[in-house]
């Protein structure tokens, strides 16, 4: 069995193509010290943000370690993506029981999982602490940006418009599926386990938040329980209308009135998408290249979410969204 | 039972005395949103740490759960220190069993320990996540230190001397009492058990180093791994006198020889410490107020590390240091 140091220099360990010395702005002494050193970028405030994943409650312990080792970053890459900043430094805890430590092909295949996601979103993984235990991951993900210039939640304001991107709810599509509930077929099952083992944290337009919104949160926990946590610090609540979601899961599959229902709940409720949900001033009219964005409902002054259909009437969604202690 | 975010909120979340707005270095925006905003010192770099602490592989699952707080943030201060940084800002991962997220002093006990290990060295808590699993805490910890005069574990030179501060093997001690393997007495119990639950990060002496220290490491696998730590990234050697470092304990109990052995091994070998492992160069005299500071040898030109016992002789020690792994 490898021990731990062997671990973090066989698997954690790269090469540091950007190390920097002096006032240059990166990383200065990456993973082997007590600490890593990283220069910050001057006049940028730094976006701090951590996630912890554990097996049985985030995930199926035997899902691919590639996929693991890669969505364990991307989560994280979203709520930075969230505040309009961008990813620069990251630091990974891992507990592994002792037949995954010594499993070569797993751990090999998390740090690809785990790179990939860090390469392509141009994050260095600067620090880790490796350990045995029950399966789980933590990620601490520090970003930059200008300051004064991040995306809160706090901002929304009565009359802003409401929007979200791509189509929420495959994520929790794809787990519907892997647990029977659904039975997807092709192409839609393909998109719905994509979202659901390979989330697209939407750093492209987190950065352009900056230029027109005005709050922004990422979906992690579903569409109306992240939008309550937009109104609860902005202090407003919100109107949505039914059809305008309903219409947001591109899926092909002949629905069922069971199925249709499923479907609108996982849109509305469903977790684990990380696509970006954010307010504008009423008349923008915001775009990012190759990402569908959609307009939900406004801004209200009344406290609450007012969720109505197509008539008109008021519905009571059945979930908001998830809470591990729920 | 209370939801995930009541647990963040209730516990975990404090009103910011140093919040700050625009150039000002400080916290801009604390836990609460999808990331926290802080602005780091200029002319300064960012020192990254992080450690994941496990029930069953680092701690009882019984220990306090105010010590727990204490300790899951003092390991990391303990990094920090080490490379002449001072501690600024933490992040939190919690994973509950449900027993225990349902356990408000449990929750609040831990929460008082941790702002305790806080308040004692300037930290804010930034950021956090909460989830349900089995008992394990992640602590991410960003210091600064004035860009270029942070201290490294690369920087011993043949002919500097050696020197730990304080009396490394009492945390050690302290678990071999708790696990029946020596019968501790007063004053030496209190002291040992403190040195294990609620460990004093060396953070002055950390601070002392950059004036002084050649190479650094805090003693969290034992003072022979970690000082091999130090040896391997300066590509040296280094040898030790036994007696130097037997005197270490000021443990006034009656020694059979098996305990004798037992604290000669734990002093050597020991995990859990915090204590500080540095070179000076050879003629430095380094002082910290209140902390003992012993000389334990040279480094040398000659690869490996070399233990003598007062007579000359070379001694193998049984036990290098703790290794999750190994």
């Amino acid at each position: 069995v490898a021990t731990e140091f062997d671990l973090i220099a066989r698997y954690f360990t790269r090469a540091l193509p950007g190390a920097v010395t002096g006032v240059e702005a990166g990383v200065v002494l990456g993973v082997g010290d007590d600490a890593a050193l990283v220069n910050p970028r001057a006049g940028h405030e730094l976006a701090i943000t951590t996630d912890l994943l554990v097996a049985g409650t985030h995930f199926f312990p035997d899902t691919s370690p590639a996929d693991l080792g890669w969505k364990t970053l991307a989560v994280n890459v979203s709520d930075i993506a969230a505040m309009g900043a961008s990813p620069r430094w990251a630091t990974l805890g891992l507990a592994l029981p002792a037949h995954i430590a010594a499993d070569e092909a797993w751990l090999s295949a998390f740090a690809d999982g785990f790179f990939a996601c860090a390469d392509a979103y141009d994050i260095e993984l600067v620090g880790g602490d490796t350990t045995r235990g029950p399966l789980a991951f933590s990620v601490t993900l520090i970003g930059e940006a200008p300051a004064g210039r991040a995306v809160r939640r706090s901002g929304a304001q009565v009359g802003d418009a409401i929007w979200v991107s791509g189509t929420p709810g495959r994520a929790a599509l794809g787990l519907a599926h892997l647990q029977g509930r659904i039975a997807l077929t092709e192409p839609d099952l393909t998109q719905c386990l994509a979202a659901l083992h390979r989330p697209q944290p939407r750093l492209a337009l987190g950065l352009a938040l900056r230029e027109f919104a005005t709050a922004a949160i990422d979906i992690s926990d579903g569409l109306l329980a992240d939008l309550g946590h937009i109104l609860a610090r902005s202090g407003c609540g919100a109107a949505l209308t039914v059809p305008d979601i309903a219409v947001l899961p591109a899926l092909t599959f002949a629905q069922s009135l069971a199925d249709a229902s499923l479907v609108q709940a996982c849109s509305l409720s469903g977790g684990d998408d990380y696509e970006l949900l954010f307010t504008t001033p009423p008349d923008c009219r915001p775009t990012c290249e190759g990402l569908p964005l959609t307009r939900l409902g406004t801004i209200t002054a009344q406290a609450g979410l007012i969720v109505r259909d197509a008539h008109g009437a008021r519905i009571t969604p059945t979930r908001f969204g998830y809470d591990h202690f729920g």
